[in-house]
């Protein structure tokens, strides 16, 4: 399989973790999102991708896979021997919560696409972008400490990592690299700590990939 | 089971929509999002889902589900005789990345908190606002028209309806009403078509809703 991402995006920071998490190995490509306009908007990639998002995921069989929610579901059907989702329906369910908390509605609102928007086409200032951004970081993190009272052991959901944990440590990464204060958030706080001292978590860091500058 | 919605509520709309192919009823109580400051705020309705956004599932026990994706993927888990996603695990990824292209890309970006931000917080007059909502639903529907290519029939993946189509109706449905052009998407209009002239779609429509005005 090659995974093709780039070492800041979020989304490719999940799957990054999934993949090591479950030890599957893949190859790497790095699609600049910056340089050269972007790379996920040529030819190349958009036939790999239409919606010009990394990351994406070729299967062996040449067979593309987009949306990283969708990889790390496909993971865990075809390598279910290291699960990221509880077995029971209610707690699936619970887990699936949790991690749509980030990936619905909080990194959509944050990511480079949605700045460059905000500060192109609708003429935002720094301040007025760096405002946007720590609002829905906020608006986030408070909903999701609240929800880990019911959920959370070391990890967001009981004692092992889920797919929770890997929405949550890249978005957490991304709020510190933004200097958002995390001091409200002792729960998130401590649980992203145990998923870093994981070396499958750890490895799939921004500054651990062969991309990173 | 009941269902804390709201008859404009993309999320609920897609609830509603799987609750009906599946033959599941439930009781339906209506958090108006504007008036009196929004009900989602109240601490009443806090205390089922600290996101303060609908929908909202009560499970029969008491349990709570949040994430309208949650619900949806934990209604296929409990209820499978009518499947909303393809046994297959590629088929499966494929519907998941379509309806995820809307979940995640497109709704997030366009619902009422985050209009209410742009507008608020943020200063943007009306015209911006439009331009804003209409620039997601575009680069997403470019994005949804060319994934169908791939995996189309009578509906978004395929001949019988999927997640996929429960995420693509109530946004399409949103499009329209902010009279967003339709005519570059000839696939999308014809699935969306197609999933009206069932009565699960049609029956929750929002205007067919209890608490529509």
């Amino acid at each position: 399989m090659t995974l093709y991402g780039y070492w800041r995006s979020s989304a490719a920071y999940r799957v990054r973790i999934a993949l090591n998490l479950k030890g599957i190995e893949v190859d790497h490509k790095s699609v600049h999102l910056v340089k050269d306009g972007g790379q996920q908007h040529h030819a190349d990639y958009i036939s790999l991708n239409p919606q010009q998002l990394v990351p994406a995921l070729v299967l062996d069989d040449g067979e593309v896979l987009t949306q990283s929610m969708a990889m790390l579901e496909y993971l865990e059907d075809t390598h279910p021997e290291i699960p990221l989702l509880p077995s029971d329906t209610l707690a699936k369910a619970k887990v699936r919560a949790l991690a749509n908390a980030i990936a619905c509605d909080v990194h959509p609102l944050n990511n480079l696409r949605v700045l460059q928007y905000l500060k192109g086409e609708a003429g935002l200032d720094d301040a007025a972008k760096d405002a946007w951004y720590q609002h829905w970081i906020v608006t986030g993190f408070n909903a999701y400490e609240a929800m880990l009272a019911d959920t959370a052991g070391e990890f967001s959901f009981g004692d092992s990592p889920t797919l929770a944990d890997i929405c949550l440590v890249p978005q957490v990464y991304n709020a510190r690299r933004f200097k958002i204060p995390l001091d409200n958030y002792p729960h998130i706080v401590r649980i992203v700590e145990n998923c870093n001292r994981l070396a499958a978590f750890a490895e799939a860091a921004p500054e651990n990939q062969a991309d990173a500058v």
